[in-house]
Protein backbone atom coordinates (compact mmCIF):
# COMPACT_ATOMS: atom_id res chain seq x y z
CA UNK A 1 0.00 0.00 0.00
CA UNK A 2 1.11 3.19 -0.64
CA UNK A 3 -1.23 6.06 0.73
CA UNK A 4 -4.04 6.07 2.77
CA UNK A 5 -6.65 9.28 3.05
CA UNK A 6 -8.91 9.48 6.46
CA UNK A 7 -11.52 12.37 5.75
CA UNK A 8 -9.06 15.19 3.73
CA UNK A 9 -6.07 14.08 5.29
CA UNK A 10 -3.39 11.83 3.47
CA UNK A 11 -0.73 9.61 5.64
CA UNK A 12 1.64 7.42 4.07
CA UNK A 13 0.68 3.90 4.98
CA UNK A 14 3.23 2.83 7.19
CA UNK A 15 1.90 5.41 9.62
CA UNK A 16 -1.64 4.12 9.45
CA UNK A 17 -2.81 2.65 12.88
CA UNK A 18 -3.20 -0.91 12.79
CA UNK A 19 -6.81 -0.06 14.22
CA UNK A 20 -7.81 0.78 10.68
CA UNK A 21 -6.25 -1.97 9.00
CA UNK A 22 -8.54 -4.36 10.94
CA UNK A 23 -10.36 -7.11 9.29
CA UNK A 24 -13.52 -6.44 10.88
CA UNK A 25 -13.64 -2.98 8.95
CA UNK A 26 -13.38 -4.59 5.64
CA UNK A 27 -15.32 -7.77 5.54
CA UNK A 28 -17.02 -7.79 8.91
CA UNK A 29 -14.34 -10.34 9.29
CA UNK A 30 -14.84 -11.52 12.88
CA UNK A 31 -17.23 -12.48 15.64
CA UNK A 32 -18.89 -11.46 18.91
CA UNK A 33 -20.61 -11.98 22.08
CA UNK A 34 -22.46 -10.11 24.52
CA UNK A 35 -23.31 -10.63 27.98
CA UNK A 36 -24.59 -9.57 31.19
CA UNK A 37 -23.86 -9.32 34.72
CA UNK A 38 -26.59 -9.73 37.52
CA UNK A 39 -25.26 -8.49 41.04
CA UNK A 40 -21.63 -8.39 40.49
CA UNK A 41 -21.95 -12.07 38.65
CA UNK A 42 -21.70 -12.64 35.13
CA UNK A 43 -24.46 -14.83 33.47
CA UNK A 44 -24.16 -18.00 31.71
CA UNK A 45 -20.13 -17.02 30.91
CA UNK A 46 -19.57 -20.12 30.12
CA UNK A 47 -21.79 -20.93 27.39
CA UNK A 48 -21.14 -17.71 25.75
CA UNK A 49 -17.46 -18.90 25.63
CA UNK A 50 -18.46 -22.27 24.34
CA UNK A 51 -20.57 -20.46 21.29
CA UNK A 52 -17.80 -18.29 20.66
CA UNK A 53 -15.34 -21.26 20.32
CA UNK A 54 -18.00 -22.69 17.93
CA UNK A 55 -18.05 -19.28 16.19
CA UNK A 56 -14.51 -19.13 15.57
CA UNK A 57 -14.34 -22.91 14.55
CA UNK A 58 -17.02 -22.38 11.94
CA UNK A 59 -14.88 -19.42 10.02
CA UNK A 60 -11.16 -20.88 10.96
CA UNK A 61 -10.22 -18.46 13.39
CA UNK A 62 -8.15 -20.98 14.90
CA UNK A 63 -5.39 -19.13 17.07
CA UNK A 64 -7.27 -17.93 19.98
CA UNK A 65 -7.21 -19.05 23.79
CA UNK A 66 -10.79 -19.39 25.53
CA UNK A 67 -8.82 -19.43 28.53
CA UNK A 68 -7.37 -15.77 28.04
CA UNK A 69 -10.45 -14.88 26.59
CA UNK A 70 -12.15 -16.05 29.64
CA UNK A 71 -9.39 -13.99 31.73
CA UNK A 72 -9.58 -10.67 29.76
CA UNK A 73 -13.88 -10.93 30.28
CA UNK A 74 -13.43 -11.41 34.12
CA UNK A 75 -10.56 -8.49 34.38
CA UNK A 76 -12.56 -6.00 32.09
CA UNK A 77 -15.49 -7.06 34.48
CA UNK A 78 -13.52 -6.56 37.61
CA UNK A 79 -11.74 -3.52 36.97
CA UNK A 80 -15.19 -1.73 35.59
CA UNK A 81 -17.18 -2.66 38.87
CA UNK A 82 -20.34 -2.31 37.65
CA UNK A 83 -22.94 -5.06 39.31
CA UNK A 84 -25.74 -4.71 36.50
CA UNK A 85 -23.29 -4.84 33.09
CA UNK A 86 -23.31 -5.39 30.02
CA UNK A 87 -20.27 -6.70 28.68
CA UNK A 88 -19.32 -6.87 24.64
CA UNK A 89 -16.94 -8.29 23.04
CA UNK A 90 -15.02 -9.17 19.90
CA UNK A 91 -12.28 -11.33 18.35
CA UNK A 92 -11.28 -10.63 14.46
CA UNK A 93 -8.97 -12.39 12.59
CA UNK A 94 -6.79 -9.43 12.49
CA UNK A 95 -4.99 -6.39 11.03
CA UNK A 96 -3.47 -6.63 7.32
CA UNK A 97 -3.80 -4.68 4.16
CA UNK A 98 -7.38 -6.02 2.50
CA UNK A 99 -6.93 -8.76 0.75
CA UNK A 100 -9.69 -11.42 0.78
CA UNK A 101 -7.66 -13.75 1.58
CA UNK A 102 -6.12 -14.43 4.67
CA UNK A 103 -2.50 -15.43 6.08
CA UNK A 104 -2.75 -17.78 8.37
CA UNK A 105 -0.20 -16.41 10.62
CA UNK A 106 -2.25 -13.30 10.81
CA UNK A 107 -2.72 -12.27 14.98
CA UNK A 108 -6.39 -11.97 16.28
CA UNK A 109 -7.90 -8.51 17.54
CA UNK A 110 -9.73 -8.72 20.75
CA UNK A 111 -11.80 -5.74 21.55
CA UNK A 112 -13.76 -5.31 25.09
CA UNK A 113 -16.05 -2.78 26.25
CA UNK A 114 -18.30 -3.02 29.40
CA UNK A 115 -21.50 -0.53 30.18
CA UNK A 116 -23.57 -0.22 32.65
CA UNK A 117 -27.48 -2.13 31.46
CA UNK A 118 -30.00 0.48 30.85
CA UNK A 119 -33.11 -0.35 32.99
CA UNK A 120 -35.48 -2.29 30.95
CA UNK A 121 -38.13 -2.44 33.22
CA UNK A 122 -40.82 -0.46 31.22
CA UNK A 123 -40.05 -2.41 28.30
CA UNK A 124 -40.59 -5.72 30.31
CA UNK A 125 -43.99 -4.49 32.52
CA UNK A 126 -46.01 -2.78 29.55
CA UNK A 127 -44.36 -4.44 26.77
CA UNK A 128 -43.47 -4.03 23.11
CA UNK A 129 -44.25 -3.71 19.73
CA UNK A 130 -43.17 -6.18 16.91
CA UNK A 131 -42.98 -5.24 13.00
CA UNK A 132 -41.76 -8.11 10.22
CA UNK A 133 -38.98 -7.48 7.96
CA UNK A 134 -37.85 -9.53 5.08
CA UNK A 135 -34.88 -11.93 6.71
CA UNK A 136 -32.04 -10.33 4.28
CA UNK A 137 -29.53 -12.29 6.52
CA UNK A 138 -26.55 -14.63 5.33
CA UNK A 139 -27.38 -18.17 5.41
CA UNK A 140 -24.84 -18.76 8.38
CA UNK A 141 -26.65 -16.90 11.06
CA UNK A 142 -25.47 -20.04 13.36
CA UNK A 143 -21.92 -17.80 13.36
CA UNK A 144 -22.32 -15.10 15.34
CA UNK A 145 -20.28 -13.30 13.12
CA UNK A 146 -20.22 -9.24 12.30
CA UNK A 147 -21.48 -9.12 9.33
CA UNK A 148 -25.04 -7.36 10.87
CA UNK A 149 -25.63 -4.95 7.94
CA UNK A 150 -29.60 -6.94 7.42
CA UNK A 151 -29.69 -6.83 11.01
CA UNK A 152 -28.93 -3.41 11.41
CA UNK A 153 -31.60 -2.21 8.52
CA UNK A 154 -34.47 -4.06 9.78
CA UNK A 155 -34.08 -3.06 13.29
CA UNK A 156 -34.23 0.74 11.97
CA UNK A 157 -37.56 0.04 9.84
CA UNK A 158 -39.11 -1.35 12.87
CA UNK A 159 -37.58 1.57 15.39
CA UNK A 160 -39.22 3.91 12.93
CA UNK A 161 -42.39 2.40 13.27
CA UNK A 162 -42.46 2.40 17.21
CA UNK A 163 -41.64 -0.55 17.25
CA UNK A 164 -38.92 -2.76 19.79
CA UNK A 165 -37.70 -5.55 16.99
CA UNK A 166 -38.23 -6.92 14.05
CA UNK A 167 -38.75 -10.15 13.46
CA UNK A 168 -37.43 -12.11 10.38
CA UNK A 169 -38.95 -13.40 7.98
CA UNK A 170 -37.88 -15.77 5.01
CA UNK A 171 -38.70 -15.70 1.78
CA UNK A 172 -40.60 -19.16 2.32
CA UNK A 173 -42.80 -16.86 4.58
CA UNK A 174 -42.16 -18.72 7.65
CA UNK A 175 -40.66 -16.38 10.97
CA UNK A 176 -36.94 -17.19 11.66
CA UNK A 177 -36.47 -14.94 14.53
CA UNK A 178 -35.82 -11.38 15.90
CA UNK A 179 -33.17 -9.22 14.19
CA UNK A 180 -31.54 -9.06 17.35
CA UNK A 181 -33.58 -11.89 19.56
CA UNK A 182 -34.87 -15.18 19.96
CA UNK A 183 -38.52 -15.19 19.37
CA UNK A 184 -41.40 -17.14 20.93
CA UNK A 185 -45.13 -17.80 20.89
CA UNK A 186 -47.86 -18.70 23.21
CA UNK A 187 -50.53 -20.89 21.47
CA UNK A 188 -52.91 -22.96 24.05
CA UNK A 189 -50.39 -22.78 26.55
CA UNK A 190 -47.45 -24.37 24.76
CA UNK A 191 -44.58 -22.76 23.66
CA UNK A 192 -43.27 -22.46 20.06
CA UNK A 193 -40.06 -21.17 18.31
CA UNK A 194 -38.39 -21.94 15.48
CA UNK A 195 -35.96 -24.89 15.80
CA UNK A 196 -32.07 -24.59 15.49
CA UNK A 197 -30.93 -24.48 12.09
CA UNK A 198 -27.91 -22.68 9.62
CA UNK A 199 -30.53 -19.70 9.88
CA UNK A 200 -30.61 -19.27 13.46
CA UNK A 201 -28.21 -18.10 15.99
CA UNK A 202 -28.43 -20.82 18.84
CA UNK A 203 -29.36 -18.15 21.47
CA UNK A 204 -28.15 -18.92 24.95
CA UNK A 205 -31.63 -17.05 26.28
CA UNK A 206 -33.35 -19.19 24.18
CA UNK A 207 -31.44 -22.01 25.82
CA UNK A 208 -32.37 -21.09 28.92
CA UNK A 209 -36.08 -19.51 28.12
CA UNK A 210 -36.76 -23.40 26.95
CA UNK A 211 -35.32 -24.67 29.99
CA UNK A 212 -37.40 -22.64 32.20
CA UNK A 213 -40.79 -23.30 30.31
CA UNK A 214 -39.40 -27.28 30.77
CA UNK A 215 -38.96 -26.20 34.84
CA UNK A 216 -42.91 -24.94 34.48
CA UNK A 217 -44.31 -27.97 32.91
CA UNK A 218 -44.98 -26.13 29.66
CA UNK A 219 -44.56 -27.67 26.39
CA UNK A 220 -42.39 -26.41 23.89
CA UNK A 221 -42.36 -26.96 20.26
CA UNK A 222 -39.50 -25.84 18.16
CA UNK A 223 -41.31 -25.27 14.66
CA UNK A 224 -41.28 -22.48 12.43
CA UNK A 225 -44.42 -20.33 11.65
CA UNK A 226 -46.08 -17.73 9.84
CA UNK A 227 -46.63 -14.16 10.81
CA UNK A 228 -50.25 -14.63 10.30
CA UNK A 229 -49.96 -17.32 12.75
CA UNK A 230 -47.53 -15.02 15.14
CA UNK A 231 -50.33 -12.23 15.20
CA UNK A 232 -52.93 -14.66 16.58
CA UNK A 233 -50.89 -15.95 19.60
CA UNK A 234 -52.11 -15.94 23.02
CA UNK A 235 -48.95 -14.26 24.12
CA UNK A 236 -45.54 -13.78 21.68
CA UNK A 237 -42.19 -12.43 23.42
CA UNK A 238 -38.68 -11.55 22.59
CA UNK A 239 -35.47 -13.16 24.56
CA UNK A 240 -32.31 -11.60 24.17
CA UNK A 241 -29.14 -11.56 26.66
CA UNK A 242 -28.84 -8.17 27.74
CA UNK A 243 -32.71 -8.49 28.53
CA UNK A 244 -33.64 -12.01 28.91
CA UNK A 245 -37.58 -11.84 28.15
CA UNK A 246 -39.65 -8.84 26.90
CA UNK A 247 -42.95 -8.89 26.34
CA UNK A 248 -44.17 -8.26 23.15
CA UNK A 249 -47.76 -6.83 23.37
CA UNK A 250 -48.23 -5.66 19.30
CA UNK A 251 -47.36 -7.60 15.99
CA UNK A 252 -47.64 -5.99 12.75
CA UNK A 253 -50.35 -3.30 14.02
CA UNK A 254 -52.17 -5.83 15.79
CA UNK A 255 -53.00 -6.20 19.44
CA UNK A 256 -51.82 -9.57 20.89
CA UNK A 257 -53.96 -10.89 23.67
CA UNK A 258 -55.84 -8.36 25.35
CA UNK A 259 -52.45 -5.88 25.00
CA UNK A 260 -50.63 -7.00 28.36
CA UNK A 261 -47.86 -9.06 28.90
CA UNK A 262 -49.01 -12.49 28.80
CA UNK A 263 -49.50 -15.34 31.94
CA UNK A 264 -47.14 -18.09 30.88
CA UNK A 265 -44.52 -15.16 29.64
CA UNK A 266 -44.62 -13.10 33.24
CA UNK A 267 -44.29 -16.78 34.74
CA UNK A 268 -41.09 -17.63 32.34
CA UNK A 269 -39.98 -14.41 33.46
CA UNK A 270 -40.09 -14.85 37.21
CA UNK A 271 -38.72 -19.03 36.45
CA UNK A 272 -35.33 -16.86 34.47
CA UNK A 273 -34.72 -14.81 37.60
CA UNK A 274 -33.53 -18.33 39.78
CA UNK A 275 -31.45 -18.40 37.02
CA UNK A 276 -29.90 -15.15 37.87
CA UNK A 277 -30.10 -16.11 41.61
CA UNK A 278 -28.05 -19.40 40.73
CA UNK A 279 -25.22 -17.82 39.08
CA UNK A 280 -22.11 -19.61 40.99
CA UNK A 281 -19.76 -17.54 42.90
CA UNK A 282 -16.70 -19.14 41.73
CA UNK A 283 -15.97 -16.36 39.11
CA UNK B 1 -20.22 3.03 27.73
CA UNK B 2 -17.88 2.87 31.29
CA UNK B 3 -14.75 0.95 29.87
CA UNK B 4 -13.46 -0.83 26.83
CA UNK B 5 -9.97 -3.42 26.47
CA UNK B 6 -8.26 -3.69 23.28
CA UNK B 7 -5.94 -7.23 24.20
CA UNK B 8 -5.25 -6.79 27.38
CA UNK B 9 -5.16 -3.47 28.19
CA UNK B 10 -8.27 -1.32 29.79
CA UNK B 11 -9.14 2.05 28.53
CA UNK B 12 -11.32 4.41 30.04
CA UNK B 13 -14.22 4.68 27.55
CA UNK B 14 -13.47 8.37 27.14
CA UNK B 15 -9.91 8.13 26.37
CA UNK B 16 -10.58 5.65 22.90
CA UNK B 17 -9.93 5.90 19.81
CA UNK B 18 -13.35 6.71 17.29
CA UNK B 19 -11.37 4.28 15.31
CA UNK B 20 -12.61 1.46 17.55
CA UNK B 21 -15.82 3.01 17.46
CA UNK B 22 -16.56 2.60 13.81
CA UNK B 23 -19.81 1.29 12.68
CA UNK B 24 -18.27 -0.88 10.27
CA UNK B 25 -16.22 -2.72 12.94
CA UNK B 26 -19.71 -3.64 15.03
CA UNK B 27 -22.33 -3.85 12.02
CA UNK B 28 -20.13 -3.69 8.49
CA UNK B 29 -22.87 -0.29 8.64
CA UNK B 30 -21.31 1.08 5.51
CA UNK B 31 -20.30 0.76 1.57
CA UNK B 32 -17.21 0.56 -0.16
CA UNK B 33 -15.62 0.50 -4.16
CA UNK B 34 -12.35 -0.63 -5.70
CA UNK B 35 -11.14 1.32 -9.14
CA UNK B 36 -8.47 0.89 -11.03
CA UNK B 37 -6.42 3.57 -12.65
CA UNK B 38 -4.65 3.15 -16.25
CA UNK B 39 -1.44 5.62 -17.21
CA UNK B 40 -2.47 8.03 -14.89
CA UNK B 41 -6.53 7.85 -15.50
CA UNK B 42 -9.02 6.73 -13.25
CA UNK B 43 -10.74 4.02 -15.22
CA UNK B 44 -15.07 4.34 -14.90
CA UNK B 45 -14.59 6.79 -11.47
CA UNK B 46 -18.12 8.42 -12.32
CA UNK B 47 -19.82 4.69 -13.06
CA UNK B 48 -18.33 3.78 -10.25
CA UNK B 49 -19.47 6.91 -8.00
CA UNK B 50 -23.03 6.14 -9.58
CA UNK B 51 -23.14 2.97 -7.86
CA UNK B 52 -21.54 4.44 -4.53
CA UNK B 53 -24.78 6.98 -4.59
CA UNK B 54 -26.89 3.59 -4.79
CA UNK B 55 -25.05 1.74 -2.03
CA UNK B 56 -25.14 4.76 0.44
CA UNK B 57 -29.04 5.37 -0.47
CA UNK B 58 -29.87 1.88 -0.18
CA UNK B 59 -28.45 1.08 3.18
CA UNK B 60 -29.83 5.07 4.24
CA UNK B 61 -26.79 7.04 4.75
CA UNK B 62 -27.67 10.47 3.46
CA UNK B 63 -24.91 12.78 4.22
CA UNK B 64 -22.87 12.38 1.69
CA UNK B 65 -21.45 14.65 -0.75
CA UNK B 66 -20.40 12.71 -4.25
CA UNK B 67 -18.57 15.77 -5.50
CA UNK B 68 -16.48 15.47 -2.10
CA UNK B 69 -16.19 11.94 -2.68
CA UNK B 70 -15.05 12.56 -6.28
CA UNK B 71 -12.48 15.44 -4.85
CA UNK B 72 -10.95 13.22 -2.21
CA UNK B 73 -10.36 10.66 -4.30
CA UNK B 74 -8.75 12.54 -7.39
CA UNK B 75 -6.84 14.35 -4.59
CA UNK B 76 -5.39 11.07 -3.29
CA UNK B 77 -4.78 9.84 -6.82
CA UNK B 78 -2.76 12.41 -7.56
CA UNK B 79 -0.76 12.16 -4.45
CA UNK B 80 -0.08 8.81 -4.79
CA UNK B 81 1.37 9.42 -8.32
CA UNK B 82 0.78 6.01 -9.25
CA UNK B 83 -0.48 5.52 -13.22
CA UNK B 84 -1.86 1.83 -12.57
CA UNK B 85 -3.00 2.01 -9.03
CA UNK B 86 -6.00 0.12 -7.45
CA UNK B 87 -7.95 2.72 -5.41
CA UNK B 88 -10.27 1.55 -2.26
CA UNK B 89 -12.62 3.12 -0.15
CA UNK B 90 -15.35 2.83 2.40
CA UNK B 91 -18.02 5.19 3.45
CA UNK B 92 -19.42 4.07 6.98
CA UNK B 93 -22.23 5.76 8.60
CA UNK B 94 -20.25 6.74 11.47
CA UNK B 95 -18.55 6.46 15.03
CA UNK B 96 -20.46 5.69 18.05
CA UNK B 97 -20.82 3.67 21.05
CA UNK B 98 -22.32 0.17 20.00
CA UNK B 99 -26.37 0.03 19.05
CA UNK B 100 -27.98 -1.78 16.04
CA UNK B 101 -30.59 1.34 15.53
CA UNK B 102 -28.46 4.59 14.64
CA UNK B 103 -28.41 8.31 15.07
CA UNK B 104 -29.24 10.25 11.99
CA UNK B 105 -27.12 12.84 13.48
CA UNK B 106 -23.75 10.46 12.58
CA UNK B 107 -21.02 11.96 10.76
CA UNK B 108 -19.85 9.23 7.97
CA UNK B 109 -16.41 8.16 8.13
CA UNK B 110 -14.23 7.87 4.69
CA UNK B 111 -11.26 5.91 3.83
CA UNK B 112 -9.50 5.31 1.12
CA UNK B 113 -6.25 3.54 -0.17
CA UNK B 114 -4.10 3.96 -3.46
CA UNK B 115 -1.99 0.67 -4.10
CA UNK B 116 0.42 -0.17 -6.58
CA UNK B 117 -1.45 -2.73 -8.86
CA UNK B 118 -0.69 -5.87 -9.01
CA UNK B 119 0.72 -7.16 -12.12
CA UNK B 120 -1.85 -10.02 -13.27
CA UNK B 121 -0.14 -11.01 -16.82
CA UNK B 122 -0.04 -14.26 -15.58
CA UNK B 123 -3.40 -14.64 -14.68
CA UNK B 124 -4.53 -13.07 -17.84
CA UNK B 125 -2.71 -15.14 -20.29
CA UNK B 126 -2.02 -18.38 -18.72
CA UNK B 127 -6.11 -18.76 -17.26
CA UNK B 128 -6.80 -19.53 -13.59
CA UNK B 129 -9.09 -22.27 -12.25
CA UNK B 130 -12.40 -21.66 -10.23
CA UNK B 131 -14.52 -23.63 -7.34
CA UNK B 132 -18.10 -23.49 -6.57
CA UNK B 133 -18.78 -22.91 -3.03
CA UNK B 134 -22.57 -22.07 -1.64
CA UNK B 135 -23.25 -18.70 -2.15
CA UNK B 136 -24.28 -18.08 1.79
CA UNK B 137 -24.38 -13.96 1.36
CA UNK B 138 -26.94 -11.75 2.29
CA UNK B 139 -30.07 -11.51 0.10
CA UNK B 140 -28.89 -7.75 -1.22
CA UNK B 141 -26.00 -7.98 -3.29
CA UNK B 142 -26.97 -5.25 -5.27
CA UNK B 143 -25.60 -3.11 -2.55
CA UNK B 144 -21.65 -3.54 -2.20
CA UNK B 145 -22.00 -3.27 1.54
CA UNK B 146 -19.24 -4.21 3.83
CA UNK B 147 -20.93 -7.31 5.20
CA UNK B 148 -18.08 -9.80 3.16
CA UNK B 149 -17.54 -12.57 5.23
CA UNK B 150 -19.52 -14.97 3.18
CA UNK B 151 -17.26 -13.84 0.08
CA UNK B 152 -14.07 -14.32 2.56
CA UNK B 153 -15.09 -17.66 3.84
CA UNK B 154 -15.78 -18.60 -0.14
CA UNK B 155 -12.26 -17.44 -1.38
CA UNK B 156 -10.51 -19.04 1.07
CA UNK B 157 -11.93 -22.38 0.34
CA UNK B 158 -11.15 -21.66 -3.10
CA UNK B 159 -7.61 -20.55 -2.67
CA UNK B 160 -6.57 -23.89 -0.56
CA UNK B 161 -7.98 -25.82 -3.66
CA UNK B 162 -5.58 -23.84 -5.70
CA UNK B 163 -7.86 -21.43 -7.38
CA UNK B 164 -7.92 -18.06 -8.10
CA UNK B 165 -12.01 -17.29 -7.39
CA UNK B 166 -14.46 -19.16 -5.73
CA UNK B 167 -18.12 -19.66 -8.11
CA UNK B 168 -20.94 -19.09 -5.97
CA UNK B 169 -24.28 -21.06 -6.33
CA UNK B 170 -27.37 -21.05 -4.70
CA UNK B 171 -29.61 -22.68 -3.21
CA UNK B 172 -31.73 -23.39 -6.33
CA UNK B 173 -28.48 -24.79 -7.97
CA UNK B 174 -27.98 -21.62 -10.14
CA UNK B 175 -24.65 -19.63 -10.04
CA UNK B 176 -25.06 -15.87 -9.18
CA UNK B 177 -21.76 -14.53 -9.69
CA UNK B 178 -17.56 -14.87 -8.42
CA UNK B 179 -17.03 -14.32 -4.77
CA UNK B 180 -15.43 -11.04 -5.79
CA UNK B 181 -16.05 -11.15 -9.65
CA UNK B 182 -18.85 -11.10 -12.63
CA UNK B 183 -18.90 -14.59 -13.78
CA UNK B 184 -19.05 -15.63 -18.10
CA UNK B 185 -19.50 -18.08 -20.03
CA UNK B 186 -19.12 -18.54 -23.57
CA UNK B 187 -21.52 -21.37 -25.43
CA UNK B 188 -21.75 -21.48 -29.46
CA UNK B 189 -19.96 -18.16 -29.43
CA UNK B 190 -22.43 -16.50 -27.49
CA UNK B 191 -21.88 -14.85 -24.23
CA UNK B 192 -23.93 -15.84 -20.97
CA UNK B 193 -24.33 -14.56 -17.40
CA UNK B 194 -26.27 -14.26 -15.02
CA UNK B 195 -29.22 -11.19 -14.91
CA UNK B 196 -28.77 -8.30 -12.44
CA UNK B 197 -31.17 -9.09 -9.24
CA UNK B 198 -31.05 -8.51 -5.86
CA UNK B 199 -29.05 -10.98 -5.49
CA UNK B 200 -26.22 -10.11 -7.80
CA UNK B 201 -23.52 -6.89 -7.72
CA UNK B 202 -24.32 -4.51 -10.54
CA UNK B 203 -20.61 -4.75 -11.41
CA UNK B 204 -18.86 -1.98 -13.49
CA UNK B 205 -16.56 -4.30 -15.13
CA UNK B 206 -19.58 -6.89 -16.28
CA UNK B 207 -20.97 -3.76 -17.92
CA UNK B 208 -18.21 -2.71 -19.80
CA UNK B 209 -17.63 -6.62 -21.14
CA UNK B 210 -21.24 -6.43 -22.37
CA UNK B 211 -20.80 -3.51 -24.07
CA UNK B 212 -17.30 -4.93 -25.73
CA UNK B 213 -19.33 -8.03 -26.80
CA UNK B 214 -22.14 -5.65 -28.15
CA UNK B 215 -19.27 -4.09 -29.79
CA UNK B 216 -17.67 -7.02 -31.32
CA UNK B 217 -21.47 -8.65 -32.60
CA UNK B 218 -21.38 -11.23 -30.16
CA UNK B 219 -24.92 -11.89 -28.21
CA UNK B 220 -24.99 -11.55 -24.65
CA UNK B 221 -27.29 -14.08 -22.84
CA UNK B 222 -28.26 -12.82 -19.25
CA UNK B 223 -29.84 -15.94 -17.97
CA UNK B 224 -28.40 -17.85 -14.93
CA UNK B 225 -26.79 -20.97 -15.71
CA UNK B 226 -25.56 -24.40 -13.08
CA UNK B 227 -22.27 -25.55 -12.34
CA UNK B 228 -22.90 -28.48 -14.58
CA UNK B 229 -23.57 -25.92 -17.39
CA UNK B 230 -20.54 -23.83 -16.79
CA UNK B 231 -18.48 -26.99 -16.71
CA UNK B 232 -19.27 -27.54 -20.17
CA UNK B 233 -18.78 -24.23 -21.22
CA UNK B 234 -16.82 -23.41 -24.37
CA UNK B 235 -14.66 -20.92 -22.21
CA UNK B 236 -15.23 -19.09 -18.99
CA UNK B 237 -13.96 -15.49 -17.48
CA UNK B 238 -14.24 -13.60 -14.67
CA UNK B 239 -14.22 -9.97 -14.80
CA UNK B 240 -13.35 -7.52 -11.70
CA UNK B 241 -12.27 -3.87 -11.57
CA UNK B 242 -8.64 -4.43 -10.92
CA UNK B 243 -7.63 -7.05 -13.75
CA UNK B 244 -10.84 -6.62 -16.06
CA UNK B 245 -10.95 -9.93 -17.97
CA UNK B 246 -9.15 -13.20 -16.73
CA UNK B 247 -9.93 -16.15 -18.64
CA UNK B 248 -10.48 -19.48 -16.61
CA UNK B 249 -9.32 -22.61 -17.34
CA UNK B 250 -10.47 -25.00 -15.13
CA UNK B 251 -14.07 -25.42 -13.39
CA UNK B 252 -14.31 -27.93 -10.13
CA UNK B 253 -11.26 -29.78 -11.44
CA UNK B 254 -12.95 -29.75 -15.33
CA UNK B 255 -11.14 -28.78 -17.94
CA UNK B 256 -12.25 -26.03 -19.68
CA UNK B 257 -12.04 -25.94 -23.80
CA UNK B 258 -8.62 -27.07 -24.54
CA UNK B 259 -7.29 -25.87 -21.36
CA UNK B 260 -5.89 -22.04 -22.43
CA UNK B 261 -8.12 -19.15 -22.62
CA UNK B 262 -10.29 -19.02 -25.39
CA UNK B 263 -10.64 -16.72 -28.05
CA UNK B 264 -14.16 -15.22 -27.16
CA UNK B 265 -12.45 -14.17 -23.96
CA UNK B 266 -9.59 -13.18 -25.86
CA UNK B 267 -11.55 -10.67 -28.33
CA UNK B 268 -12.95 -9.61 -25.12
CA UNK B 269 -9.74 -8.66 -23.15
CA UNK B 270 -8.33 -6.65 -26.90
CA UNK B 271 -11.74 -5.11 -27.18
CA UNK B 272 -11.62 -3.79 -23.34
CA UNK B 273 -8.16 -2.38 -23.62
CA UNK B 274 -10.16 0.53 -26.22
CA UNK B 275 -12.17 1.92 -22.90
CA UNK B 276 -9.30 2.44 -21.34
CA UNK B 277 -7.74 3.83 -24.27
CA UNK B 278 -10.92 6.20 -24.22
CA UNK B 279 -10.37 7.65 -20.34
CA UNK B 280 -10.73 11.05 -20.91
CA UNK B 281 -8.02 13.84 -19.71
CA UNK B 282 -10.82 16.03 -18.20
CA UNK B 283 -9.81 14.34 -14.67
Amino acid sequence: MHLAMIEDTIIPAEKLDPAYLDRAIYFGDGVYEVMQSYNGKIFALEEHLNRLANSLAAIKITDVDINQVRSRVLKAFETAAIPHAKIYFHITRGSAPRNHTWDDGLKPNFFLTVTELENFTEQKTKGIALATHPDWRWKRCDIKSLNLLPNVLAMNEAAKKGCGEAILVEENGLITEGAGSAFFAVFAKKLQTSPLSANILPSITRMFVIKAAKNLGIEVIEKSFTPAKAASADELFIAVSTKDIVPAVKFDGRIIGNGKPGKVTKMLISEFQAFYDAIPDTQ
